[in-house]
């Protein structure tokens, strides 16, 4: 009989972290708090959120405790309770930790789901959970698609962008990706619908910009930012007049000892442009008006999210850094028991 | 009997101008072309912008032909006309160049002033001119400031920064101004009735940060940007949630030859803020609105701005470059004749 398997983070990464920032230990499962349950963790997120809690400064989430586990959202069932409204069983969604089992205190954010809605309950993670909805938000509701613009995505074949791309074609635009290598270029072209394909990879600021430059020669009304870095820095020289920018991530500088920022901050002005940073956390309270939306697109074959489900906590580290290689494709889940 | 002394611009600048990429060359003063007329330009605006002019990259301005006089927004008088709706003698407002008679052509944006309004008619450059405009709807069209706000301007001392302040009081604001040096900060609070001077020069954007952090604790929620590079990173780690930033110059890099641009972008997507370009030509056809507020307030005594007249075209260049020496106190204007 094992007890509960904790990924745990011990100490703060430098630059890219290393496996010996983190360490895998074996606790006993732990019993309900008075009011509480336990959860047991079936899939957690790895998103690249997770590496800025490691770093010992305050955000919008406060910085992961050395020694406790790395925080995630995962979907899992209720294993013991000591709260009525949450009987053994039942599938839930919260923010919890890379953990076989985790603590759900009274009055905390871990809420029930129906996983009959979706084939797997993965997709909680995926597009029902924050990375879709942040597709959702972020495009529709930030930038406001209008039909005939063009909308440029960087980091288009990750989860966030891959939907972002499908979300823009259902609201009539002409989508451009930027993507890291011809396989996933490929795939924005044949699994996402996206019109054009940019290869980053090995290309100056200036080589890209001409490439955007050739596919939107009218420049880009939005943006979706993901990367930032050299890709922001081309895609600025793209603007149309009233360009918007939705600054969702900068995948680029997160494990960078220095940050890398932009340069071309001129064409903001020139262009009379708008950056709007987002954030997921500002929508909780339309999560379910967004998981409505989106469960109907994937019910209506217009809409689909890939998952990279990796396996076993034990491989916690090398699939969290997937996210950094650009080994992923689609949403990145570790699948835990 | 002079002739028309013309400041051409026979050199584009690398990185900082200097005195042989320009010439003064005196031409026979024009006669006024079928349906225009000659302006005896009388002041002229100095600006940062004229030096992006100056480049050979298309902005939301054509760069000035090599050999052509630098463009510069004139106020003066009708020399000469074939135009009968602008008599000789009228005063008249209108980008032309750095020379004693520009030729307007029918149809141009040359348009009658009415000087009496004003103590000067170099007023027109500066508190009713685009410059006190900018800083007029840049802040409230665009910032929108609530009373009880937190207004963080760089360039604070400047033509644009010095009025923002003051437009920030009348809002309600409590204001904090970033400048170079004591006698600036000093202007700031006594002049400009702003509530905390901040002196940037020999700061890291850490202990810059930290000042600013010291007089905004609860961080800005407004930010006015004149400035660009540290002093923009500095501010961007002291932002509000859903701060709004007003990107409206950048004169710091304006003559680096390589861009500096900012590096803490990410604190823009935990703060959930805003980075708005912010253009002046976007508003020409709000100008009366503007310019009759404006007025309004100087006349009760609410507002200031400074001028800092240099004179002769003989001395274009000095008197250009003091706008990046940070030698002017208040809105530069050559008096040209």
């Amino acid at each position: 009989m094992t007890g509960n398997r904790q990924f745990l983070l011990v100490r703060r990464p430098q630059g890219a972290p290393v496996p010996e920032d983190f360490r895998l230990v074996d606790t006993p499962i732990p019993t309900p708090p008075p009011g509480g349950f336990i959860v047991r963790n079936r899939f957690a997120s790895l998103d690249p959120a997770q590496r800025g809690w490691m770093d010992d400064a305050e955000s919008y989430m406060p910085p992961i405790p050395l020694g406790d586990p790395v925080r995630a959202t995962t979907v899992g069932t209720v294993h013991a309770s000591d709260n009525p409204d949450f009987q053994p069983g039942q599938w839930v969604l919260g923010v919890n930790a890379l953990e076989d089992y985790s603590i759900a205190l009274p009055g905390g954010f871990t809420m029930p789901i129906d996983v009959g809605l979706v084939p797997s309950p993965s997709n909680f993670l995926s597009v029902l959970g924050a990375v879709g909805l942040t597709s959702y938000f972020g495009l529709l509701d930030m930038a406001k698609p209008q039909p005939g613009e063009t909308l440029l995505v960087s980091g288009a074949a990750g989860a966030v962008g891959s939907v972002v791309g499908q979300l823009g074609k259902i609201a009539g635009c002409r989508v451009i990706g930027i993507a890291g290598g011809a396989d996933k270029c490929r795939r924005l072209i044949e699994d996402y619908g996206f019109d054009v394909a940019i290869d980053y990879k090995g290309k100056t600021v200036a080589a890209l910009s001409a490439e955007i430059a050739a596919a939107a020669p009218d420049g880009a009304n939005i943006v979706f930012e993901n990367v930032g870095g050299d890709v922001m820095d081309a895609e600025l020289l793209n603007l149309a007049l009233n360009a918007r920018v939705v600054l969702c991530g900068l995948i680029s500088e997160y494990n960078a000892p220095e940050k890398i920022g932009i340069r071309n901050l001129w064409e903001v002005i020139a262009r009379q442009a708008t950056i709007h940073g987002f954030l997921i956390a500002a929508y909780v309270d339309r999560f379910g008006e967004g998981a409505a939306a989106m469960a109907q697109w994937v019910a209506d074959g217009k809409l689909r999210m890939d998952e990279d489900i990796q396996e076993g906590l034990e491989h916690a580290y090398p699939a969290f850094m997937r996210l950094f290689s650009g080994a992923n494709t689609g949403k990145l889940v570790l699948k835990i028991g």
